[in-house]
């Protein structure tokens, strides 16, 4: 039985490039004190824990936190407080990628992509990551521009490839999205397609659901439990969105999804840190601040959980038996409804934690210090 | 090899019940001549048929067309030129079904729906039918109003009942649908959901793609793509649409995208017998005339058949490999441009048809017959 | 300045037709104790302003709730503690509609839609209604099958020929909508649309907004915004949806996104009475019991619209000025995330009411009466 | 009466930012022989002309554009082939536009967009260019960023500003676009907002329509013969989509829906001159050549247009007004199944003209001219 108490053991991992400049095809903006280095990067990630206890990892991403000296860069994450997270490879930063990297025609560059992930692979036995995270950029943008089969194939191929790289305790994460940066066909669209190689790769591949990354009208939470049910729901790349892949702060758009996904989650008692979900936040600060922005994010999610533990199973599932749709409504709105931020501060509070995440990091002068310290160098951004 | 000569070969699967009156839940507009029975029914399918050379079988829908003898049945449609195809189970017009049939919390009103079940296969045996055809309206309105989890399991355990019912060379072919009668979760919403039942329930099992039947955006030739890979594609329901499930004539809204279906079937050599697939039509005519309707949409199918069987199969794979974008996609654009309706009309001619189809059909005076003769009585419509 | 006081003279007109029986294309779930005539639809109604006190109107559809004697059914709601609200049109049951009213090709058609609505201004008149609503469903389902601008003119005519039918102190409010029963266009598919014809016809004329009217993705609070800056906002249509035009239970699907429009409702002062918008809802009960339906509805809106009274204008200006983003959207969250229910239940605890106005109702027995009492007769549907 | 001739005399603009480097936030491609200033762009522009003789104009983007002599760049223009069309200004590069800039909250960042538009309109004198075009990306992505309202009325007096720099002669072309770059709202989303600025503005001003700017499901003809109808359709940005915004070639994603659209356009004679509606291209060639692209695109708009010249009017008109549904649809399918590609490659031939202006593009060297020669600098792109 899931209890409030299961807020304990629930962590979320932090994403080292939300900390750098991101923005839209238009335009990037610049911000200051964004961080120059994945030292910096994980410097910014252990504010966000510091202050709601619930951030302790961060997710790095190849070649973007290429570093010399592994080591040292552990070190760093233990000396402020975290650790490193999951290792997300990169398919769309070269220009060989122009057609495509693991399903590309050519076989050279496939082998290319292939090979960038043993090196990722490396940085997983360096770090002690455990888990490999690809995210698949690759598509067409006309049709018949190549044969969506064949694409299939190349694909099946080189995931064979990349899973024969893993160490016995590590997974290999597919993350599926429905179109950007390709506009007619994605090479990995949806869960099914997701699924689909994981089920031919085997057990240590896991499916990564990012919920800015569907159709509109897609039912997230109904995709939730069909990956729990197949055993196969790896990680959550957290965010939000209006319209597309909008990659904004989780919670922000549409907090009831967020609340429909976690109750979803407590349901399969998927919260628990033995169910293997790695729950990550992958988001854009286009325009608010980074590290703030953050912490807002994991708040979100720790509201949301909170509330569906809150939620009265038994009374749920006696009148969902009954046939009793508005009774069994009304059980799921009463827990949302609810204001649990008063509690959630009361459990920061007996954690030796501030009371309130946001204010007190803003007190803190922590961005005021690093803007005046950042001075020179590049700031990392997407591409960087 | 595709060629031009395979069109010699494909046939299209009409359904019963689109001579029926249909509409939406505003309004259901009647219609003179429509059949009140499923002998009219099939007569009407026959003029099809007749006039296209292409759809020389007819699904039907129990409970609206049970018959006390389906030898009588079989007959009549043989006399008229036609045989009768899959057999459709109805899980959606009984009260009992109000929160669901194979999925519902009660296990009497599931005991039903698997019972109803048996006896579409009764129909099976009496009409040598060897298809099967679910589509599971089942779903919930409310989050809350049941639990996800526990549909799937339940529904998991229907349909192995269900397959357990097969004769070994019948097909179970299992639809999805996005949204609709159930407006927040549908039981079986993707062809990932469907997909994941037929591959526990055995070899028999097969999806059933309805071209209506998806979220906005999403890409149906890749569906078709993966399908086929999984050897499990069974059948089609064409249909179009421009908003949500419209059920217009099939190449009305988007024949470009007829075109690339049929494509992707082509490049794939499922348009041949030996495939398996099972091209049928599953629509409404709402407003216009049903016979009529029919045939214009079978030769929407025929003519992007046609148009898919004049790509240029080596031109398009070396622009491919070349990663030539723009020619790879004209090769594809060019088939798609070409007018194909005199050679059609021509083959029609060599078989002894009209070369105009619905010239011909108007031209007989067939509808202004049965107008007449078809007095009294209960039109057929989606509730009989 | 708005203030929680406002909730004092807010109210939310019910539809008739909310009470009688709904579904889909697929199926109408029959329900005990569903009202057979407009009187036992007026008594329902009742039950809900009796327990929540917010709900004091009703609005009637023409012909669904013709009767003889209207002074009669005017003195049922009075004494049943309602009364009668906006007079809707019916476009759509009629078989001469079968390619539209008001835009058909046929002008005898024309002239039949518009005499229908000289027939509801008649109504208005005997009910003493201010309020003529016009849902145009009127479209084609087919490129091609009718000219899109002849229709839009003889549309204006019609509308202009519909307006002079009105009296100095009637309004005639006109609803769009994407979609359904049209699958190619709609006549009147958007508020510009609605718009461009309001501003053609008199300051009499204003826009209804049906929230489940509009395309994946529309932002509705900026429509409410825009049609209030235009001084059109006439009505509200409200309910909610995850796909198309659902017409669940308002706040049901995404209660964040009620409450983000009635807090634009608010920074308007449009939740006041002086603004003339008339907040309705417009829902289905398909599966759910109605009567529970339309109180959970009710109250969705009041707590959406207690949360947005609680939005810190001040701090919200001060730091939209500063530029201030997250703490912009912190002070719009703050108010969203507060847990209005027991204010709220205080406030009718001090009216006179039940604190709960769901457990009061399951527990008044007025279900099972109705139900017992209203055997034979035809229960009230769409189509009656 | 349209006829086949008025292809004579209809013209397609093109936009200078086309032939430089594009892509999605994730990566620009970069592409040899890629423009490197306003020259060189005008220089690949005339090819397409020069193959086409459809394209006599290009567009310049402020201050992507930005030249020292113009007299200089439209006389290289001239010895091209070709003249300078619409002044495109730019409202999304400046690091002072992050909240917004003609609705920005800061007075100053509002006064530094107007006078933009005022160096814009220094240019239009300098150029000769009538058309001055304005796409708004402002906007907010969170809840409660920004009153909604508050940025319509200063965006409204922003606007004023703007249309007072105007010349007599000089037309504002308002965009519209429903999201990207911002996320939660935009502040001129959709139709009915570019229209209602329009029209408080005065007879100068009149609104664009990007193909790609719509939410899922819109239909766009509908569109264009509203605008039309409100004689307030100034432009088209044309390009493609499956998805979002996507920016493909013309007619690449759905040939029909811009066989529909042009459809609309000779429907009402829009397609001469004299209507004022200025053709324009805006698209991305992110993967693809550019001027090989730009020429399909050209082609592709007129075979549509050709297609729609083919429309029998009378016999459309005869069929609509006898509510003939499927003849009406079929005298609309009938031209556009018609092959128009060979009677357009006599027309070029006429001209003097190549019969296949990709195949003589492709022929004639001048990309690898081109690539050779522009070695050194900087190319192209969208943010240069």
């Amino acid at each position: 039985m899931s209890s409030p108490a299961d807020l304990d053991t629930f962590t979320i991992e932090l994403p080292s490039w939300a900390f750098g400049n991101a923005g839209t095809r238009f335009k990037v903006f610049a911000t200051p004190g964004v961080p120059r280095d994945p030292y910096e990067k994980i410097s910014d990630a252990a504010q966000v824990h510091r202050y709601t206890g619930l951030a302790p990892r961060v997710s790095l991403h190849i070649p973007w936190d290429l570093v010399d000296d592994y080591d040292a860069l552990a070190r760093h994450a233990a000396d402020e407080g975290v650790s490193i997270g999951a290792i997300n490879s990169n398919l769309f930063q070269d220009d060989d990628y122009r057609l495509g990297s693991l399903a590309n025609p050519s076989k050279a560059v496939r082998d290319k992509a292939i090979a960038h992930h043993a090196a990722c692979v490396d940085v997983m036995r360096a770090t002690g990551s455990t888990d490999l995270k690809l995210w698949l950029p690759d598509g067409t943008n006309y049709p018949g521009q190549d044969s969506i089969r064949a694409r299939q194939d190349r694909l099946a191929d080189s995931l064979q490839q990349v899973y024969a790289l893993l160490d016995p305790g590590h997974r290999l994460l597919i993350e599926y999205k429905l179109f950007e940066p390709s506009f007619y066909t994605m090479d990995i669209p949806d869960w099914g397609t997701a699924l689909t190689h994981c089920l031919a790769l085997g057990d240590q591949a896991n499916v990564v659901l990012d919920t800015g990354h569907h159709a509109p009208s897609t039912n997230i939470e109904f995709i939730v439990a069909m990956l729990l049910r197949a055993g196969r729901l790896g990680a959550f790349d957290f965010n939000s969105r209006f319209y597309a892949d909008d990659d904004l702060m989780v919670g922000a758009a549409d907090p009831f999804q967020l609340f429909r996904i976690l109750n979803e989650i407590v349901e399969q008692d998927a919260h628990l840190p033995a169910s293997g979900v790695n729950f990550m936040l992958d988001q854009c600060h286009n325009i608010e601040p980074k590290i703030q922005g953050q912490i807002r994010s994991v708040l979100n999610v720790e509201e949301a959980l909170a509330k569906a533990l809150l939620v009265d199973r038994a009374a749920l599932t006696a009148a969902q038996q009954e046939g009793d749709v508005l009774g069994a409504h009304a059980v799921v709105m009463d827990a949302y409804n609810t204001d649990v931020r008063r509690s959630l501060a009361d459990r920061r509070e007996d954690k030796g934690l501030e009371r309130d995440p946001v204010a007190a990091f803003r007190a803190s002068g922590y961005l005021d210090r690093v803007s005046a310290e950042r001075v020179g160098g590049l700031q990392a951004s997407w591409g960087a």
